[in-house]
């Protein structure tokens, strides 16, 4: 891994995955549309001999495929993330998560590239079909897809499988975030209760009824997984060139838990205003753990819990209120 | 089930489909770019008052909402079938499997249709993980994509569920079927070989070393086994309205075993030249058997065993060789 090529760079994942990057000596080329990322997130990055930027977007072929000149691996984040509304443009998920993936692959075959990690989610799992109360295995049952978003990134991980599988591509690391948070995080809950508490510190509202159970993970932690099951390549002489890990931490807490992590850390008490029912939004899924065994077996451990992590993740948001003044 | 759209119209298995609902009384409207479909196909269909043919393409979004206006049903059926040369064209079959589903999911949302039956495929499974050896159950481990075909399939099934789940359409039926044969049958193993044996009746080239063991299914028994299940409106009050079908008989075949009922049914013998290895082209699977105890559960048993199926097809090849005269 010398040179990579990061799509979705100056995204919140991505930025931070670069940063890290250039920190360890290699060389990156960050490729994005600037159409949800943030160019501040680069700010260290650009200030660094190794790195480059290239704006473009995923849908432009021709242009990726001169963009990715060089590299010898590429770290695939660029998605379209807005998951509630997915109903108000459908197409946009599968533009920018299943078809901006083939053009990627398109690129790597083109450039001989032949190692990838991709950005894909738990929302893949649907909600899990045969026993929900457990932790969600890799090999869970196939699933019926639940969601515009988890549909588009299901097939995004499925072109990645077919091309190393067709040996097209030697090595595909698929990782199955649960929500990621910490530094330059832009959506999500933690980002959402925060602005409304700004905006009005004595209430509160929440989607559903405060019961749903999600994981999260601290960006840093999903940095250092990608990259070390990359550099242990455990895709190079497995059965499958695809190797699929969820990623998160071994646990999971309610709504209402980490409403009382953020309302802590701020010292509020809002009254709390629930929309009601088990799930925040159509396609919402109301728990979701993964189950992190195969990744943990790579000596992988997550340095925060999901507390710290949300309590981390606050403390940015307070020193960087910037990132509420811009659009997303 | 009044007034059926049916895409991939002058096709194997969609013609069939055609013929079956208008002798019960079905109005039909046919819908098909003739790219790889066969006029001829429809020469029945065309003498009936409640059939119409409108040609368009799955990719001509506006079109194809125009011409679905009226439908209560969408059977699913167009597709690119080009299995092993996928790597030629890769993009062949993300946009006539994914996109083209797509498509047609936008177009019953734009005209208020909300049933659709959709013609999926074992090979979404990939190569089966856990256990290979034994009949693959609908809801097998979260597979590995093996081909692009598959992964092109599993993606059009994803965008189906999550149409289905999200309320926009009311039932789903997606039917993985093994490979489907009978009258109308233009690609696949036996009409290879028999237009290898017109050619040379004395010798036949097998790809692989003909151990591979396969599943087959006759189209009429197919045909039945959709309008059983759609009419049944298993998807209706089930937790999941989206409901996925294996289709097949419950046996398979060697390679070698199919090729002994047609040289026995054309009295043939011919040197059997063997291209090797245990699987016919890059991402072939050398074992599909489909666990269709769900569907038989419904009440559907198949009329024809394989054997029966591959001569019925094999006869039907005799009595049409012009269709070895028309490009595919």
């Amino acid at each position: 891994m010398h040179h990579v090529f990061v799509t979705g760079a100056a995204g919140f994942i991505g930025s931070n995955f670069i940063d890290r990057l250039l920190a360890e000596g290699v060389r990156v080329t960050g490729w994005d549309n600037l159409s949800t990322g943030q160019i501040r997130f680069l700010d260290g990055a650009n200030q660094h001999p190794h790195f480059r930027l290239i704006r473009g977007d995923n849908m432009d072929l021709p242009a990726l495929k001169n963009a990715m000149q060089g590299a010898d691996f590429v770290a695939h984040f660029a998605a379209n993330a807005d998951i509630r509304d997915g109903w108000k443009h459908p197409e946009k998920d599968l533009q920018q998560n299943t078809m901006a993936t083939f053009n990627v692959l398109e690129a790597m075959r083109e450039n001989g590239v032949r190692r990838i990690a991709f950005s894909s989610t738990g929302s893949v799992y649907g909600e899990a079909l045969v026993t929900p109360e457990r932790p969600t295995p890799e090999t869970d049952s196939f699933p019926i897809q639940t969601s515009l978003y988890g549909a588009s990134k299901s097939a995004g991980e499925g072109l990645i499988a077919a091309y190393a599988e067709g040996g097209q591509i030697d090595e595909a690391y698929i990782f199955r975030f649960v929500s990621i948070l910490g530094e330059r995080y832009t959506h999500g809950h933690v980002f959402d209760f925060y602005q409304q508490l700004i905006a009005h510190p004595d209430h509160l509202r929440v989607l559903g009824n405060g019961t749903q159970r999600k994981s999260y993970l601290y960006v840093q932690d999903c940095v250092d997984a990608i990259l070390h099951v990359a550099r242990q390549a455990t895709a190079k002489n497995a059965r499958h060139h695809t190797q699929i890990y969820n990623l998160g931490t071994p646990e999971y807490v309610q709504v209402n838990a980490s409403i009382g992590f953020i309302c802590a850390e701020l010292g509020l008490t809002p009254r709390l205003d629930y929309t009601g029912g088990d799930r925040g939004w159509i396609g919402d899924n109301p728990f979701i753990f993964l189950d992190t065994r195969k990744i943990q077996e790579t000596g992988w451990r997550p340095q925060l819990t999901i507390a710290q992590g949300i309590v981390r993740t606050l403390r940015w948001l307070k020193a960087n209120r910037w990132v509420y003044d811009t659009r997303h």
